[in-house]
């Protein structure tokens, strides 16, 4: 079956990957009138961190970026297996972003830009939200970055 | 047309700023089936950060709750242009409340109070809210606070 | 009348506590249009801090698991105080965690279970959950976790 999503990631030359497993005693996601929760996504690829380390440090703009993306395609993937595809999916409400970074580190936006933009670039007009973004002392494993998406499905 | 928010408001010598423009690719708000959710307010004034600094170190409990109030004006802001004045605005839901701070301050909830106070004063029986609120290694452009408020409105 | 919730935490030698009243200007839960959410819970006791300290310096993991479980039953006892009982709860849907950590500390998943595993001990089917977690520069009053819940229920 077409799939307009999956169409759009590969015309950007990208695929969505397996939904990681959940690390702990919770689900991937959970539906609950209308509102799809979505846990915490990671830029986590084939079961292990794709990056770790400090933003600001360790790792520039740039590199977070990437990080962003990869995260945020875990998004769609967990998405796409709790809805079984996308055509139920209305819109993604709102995404917040914690980001492992150094006590100086003032491009949030710029980092977080790379998800955002993944989310647009995949979901189109589904795509559109709202946001938080901060820095974090620490994250799961040592990665840069963690996002957590709410989106209102159709019941 | 009188709008009882804006009277309260100017009572304490306030009123309504003009609502931020969003620093990146994301929405300044989102209307999901009875649910607004409001992109992350900052203490900015007139586009730029108003408050900068590190809490318990840089500004003081005072300087955090007079920046919590202007963040708490411009979620304001943004509640009434996303909805045309606040007459569809049944209740404030939830607050997310992050601070830069040092390691070892504690006085939170006394800065939030800034933010949940000024609530109180302008949607006054609309107001009552639950929240959270931490402490952040770093926070866009440095600024000592950041506001992330759902909301409950009429469909 | 049988509640099955203090019947399961009975046979873990578990009561649900006093819920702990809101330290500032909010609501410890708000109910709105099939949604419940519960103000921030921290491992507080009879009105104070159970435990206090930084993860990976202060506390250890297993004091963290049992700080966070202290958490959960707050949760757990602001819901029964909220909704009458647990009839009208339909599930759990999200909880954030926030934890006082050293830089490097991973071991986030590890300790959330302590509150996960709680609920599921308690609600049985109405458990099931999404999460984020993420280690903060400061908390309020230096305790070490921080849970942020919501909840579907019955209108």
């Amino acid at each position: 079956m077409h799939c307009p999503v999956r169409h759009r990631l590969r015309d950007a030359s990208l695929e969505l990957p397996e939904p990681p497993q959940p690390g702990g005693s919770y689900r991937p996601a959970v539906e609950a009138d209308g509102l799809l929760s979505v846990a915490a996504q990671f830029p986590i690829h084939a079961g292990r961190p794709a990056w770790t380390g400090r933003l600001g440090q360790d790792l520039g703009v740039e590199q977070g970026v990437e990080a962003a993306r990869l995260a945020a395609l875990n998004v769609l993937a967990q998405i796409d297996r709790a809805l079984g595809g996308f055509d139920r999916l209305v819109r993604v409400v709102h995404m917040d972003a914690f980001m492992l970074t150094t006590p100086d580190f003032v491009h949030h936006a710029r980092v977080l830009d790379g998800a955002s933009d993944l989310l647009h670039l995949a979901l189109a007009e589904k795509a559109g939200h709202t946001r938080s973004l901060l820095g974090c002392a620490s994250l799961p494993l040592g990665m840069p970055i963690e996002l957590v998406v709410k989106a209102l499905v159709q019941r």
